[in-house]
């Protein structure tokens, strides 16, 4: 239990923060993020030091925040900038804490550690977001969700449930086939499954990247970077021709812990195939909406109400050959905690 | 506080266990049951021991269930019978507890204890329920209450409430008067008052079992077994004349503990008088639902919320006479726990 | 955190207590309160010591409460006056507690510590809600607010709130100006704001107690008595003239704490300017429903809600010059509660 505090939160999509202040709670702290006056994200603490008031029930005043309550004033530094009962007097030791946050790859990034540790090339690339012209996307999407981000990794890490949970859409047989190869580079996970030279998925049957009678080879494919950042590519090309003759489905997946028992899913999904169709992506959003929302929320939930607040690992788990890559995420997620310790 | 673990408790009326997996919580532990091929009740934990998802949430496939989230099945031993990603190899390792379970008298019987000291001979029998040549039975009525079951045994335990509780239903002054005889063989406990030649019951005269100028002898007998199984029988005949003549209506009450502040209540009321009436039949049947339900359920819950989880002796209850059953069958109650612990 | 014991609490206005038995919970323990024959009141323990029920679900018998469980009724004293199972018999270890209990000034004070050191003398005055025949009334109102009530009285002893949690109704710049003086006698805490010679506020000018253009003498003066009476008085007269010339609206805000995050908040307002006008009466009303609902409830949950059940000083505020009233409310409270300690 518990959370890394040096990494790289994904706090927001960018296109979350607008004109008013937005609250997050984040590995359990209250966070409020606004836009300074040149547009630039701005994190602090949400809690004001006076009377304890939510900021972001207050007003965004250049950049700064103004309580809602008696009417101090924070800047992006989370120093006091204006008392309206004594004007003239600085105020020391009126402050809130700021948090180092960077805006990339359309997300809003947050460090929750020492703020003289953030390091802006640690955070993890998601280049295909900013591919517009090569790929079509979904709309960005939000999830609050009940659940600890760490069963929602243990399900995004093991694509076998598929068949049982989802066995109308992801559902998948194949999936427990194949050549699996995971591996680790630093805090980074890859677990890739090849199936060579079998019979076309339904899934890329259906948008014509390849046709029904088509030998195909098919690639699933994930990466992990600690501590929620997920991106899935799942694709097809015909038997032995190279992968860009082909096609596939990308999905960035990103996890915000709000605590241990609720998170924030937001994710988006892009494609090589049917580009610019707006029904293909409609239909695309609706199976993971569905599978999402309807399967996996729902079973998550029931583990997580089942395990009553009990750690993982005292419960003694039943460790099968397929839970692999989701093993090496929480051992990884461990390490980083017991190294901050 | 705690509960009794080797006795028999009342899981289910077999008529709850149909093609479907049967989820029950009892004294704190989450059950599935479900029937085998051959009808056979099965009584296994009902969580999957891989990643924790409930059982009952997956599907019966013969003998076994296979567990929703990833397909793993387990046979009535518990033992896992199927891996789908390794059909080939044991998983020696993969197990979950299963229960004694017996079908007997119209309840599903489960042993929560040491399996090698479950007796079939120690489950109370209630020989009534399967005598629907000899009586006329309501419903079998379920009640999920948000009661302590010890809670709802001392109402059931003494009757004295009625008139205050249930004054235009149950209400019965004759019931602090008469002969009360208290006693215990082992862990079943009697409670029987008498009430000779006194005048007749509303009760009984409404359905002409006795007329309205008549001078009768009243029984009220009650039986106990550990830990939740309670027998009432309510009659009466002519002065002077055997019981045989006259006529009863007999109830039975059946507790089953979820956890220190749940319960669900099993009953059922069968007759001699007014045999095959069905408007008596749910007139007797509206009473009892009314009276556990608006009038005693209310009360037990103001009087837990009242002791807000503290435990009955410490807060020092005031004892009156007509609690001595009900203070014998909290006490046998506490010698079982003790001799277990 | 904890109460102060040894002082009088409001336990409810006067016309709270009507034929029906009142159930109050303060300082986190259950109440019963009724009025005897002689319509005097009557304070208990509402817990039966019997079988812990609720004893405001019975009925008043007399100068009686008789116990909706069994039948025990308990008198003033709280002794066991009948057991409807052994009448002739005096139950002498059947005893609820009894608290002393005065009706005065519309409200029912109840002392919660030592009974013995219950002393009239320290009821705090509240004269004019005596005074029908002087000043306009509201009626006596009533929030039940998930609120601690030291946080509302932080709200309630600075009013330099009002301009940014009530802009448009009770918000006031010069609040924060003109002359504060706060100074303590006992357990009573005065702070008292003078502002001579300004602009005539909205407030005054609606009801035609001064002319728009007209310059004023304005007051603003508070009165705190341990451990939740506060009285506020605001008034104008034309500069240099005598208060008595002038106008005023009385307040008085009365906090009963439930628990630690509960409370009941009982107030009225009156008046000398507008008599006996419905409709200055209504918009009083109105504008005091807005303030204490709609904007202090919300804004103090949200404070309560961020503090997650932390000591207020553990949380080492931030102490502004405002803040001086509001932190000796604090301060006198914690020395009381020392005292008994």
């Amino acid at each position: 239990m518990g959370f890394v505090r040096n990494c790289w939160y994904a706090a927001a999509w960018g296109s979350e923060l607008r004109g008013e202040p937005f609250h997050a709670r984040i590995i359990g702290e209250h966070i409020l993020l606004f836009r300074g006056e040149a547009g630039q994200p701005i994190a602090l603490s949400d809690t004001c030091p006076h009377r304890f008031a939510p900021l972001h029930m207050g007003k965004i005043v250049g950049d700064t925040i103004e309580c809602p309550y008696h009417g101090l004033r924070f800047n992006a530094e989370g120093r006091c900038a204006h008392n309206p009962f004594d004007p003239g007097k600085r105020l020391g030791a009126a402050r809130v804490r700021s948090y180092p946050v960077v805006e990339r790859d359309r997300f809003i990034w947050i460090w929750m550690g020492e703020p003289e540790r953030a390091d802006e090339s640690l955070i993890p690339d998601f280049p295909w977001l900013n591919q517009i012209d090569i790929y079509t996307m979904s709309g960005e999407k939000i999830m609050h969700q009940p659940l600890n981000y760490k069963l929602i990794l243990d399900n995004l890490m093991d694509l076998t449930h598929g068949q049982f949970l989802h066995p109308t859409t992801l559902g998948n047989e194949s999936i427990a086939t194949g050549t699996l190869r995971t591996w680790q580079e630093g805090n980074r996970l890859y677990s890739n499954r090849w199936n060579p030279d079998g019979a076309a998925p339904t899934l890329f049957v259906l948008p014509a990247v390849v046709q029904a009678g088509d030998r195909v080879d098919y690639w699933n494919e994930m990466r992990w970077d600690a501590p929620g950042a997920y991106y899935l590519e799942v694709g097809v090309t015909l038997t032995g021709r190279p992968r860009a003759e082909g096609g596939f489905l990308g999905s960035v997946h990103m996890l915000t812990p709000v605590d241990e028992a609720n998170s924030v899913y937001r994710y988006l999904l892009f494609r090589t195939f049917a580009p610019g169709n707006d029904e293909v992506t409609k239909a695309l959003e609706a199976i993971a909406e569905h599978a999402f929302r309807k399967e996996d929320e729902p079973m998550i939930a029931a583990v997580q109400a089942r395990m009553a607040g009990r750690d993982f690992w005292e419960m003694q788990p039943l460790i099968l050959k397929t839970d692999q890559a989701g093993i090496l995420v929480r051992r990884t997620l461990d390490r980083l905690r017991a190294e901050e310790a």
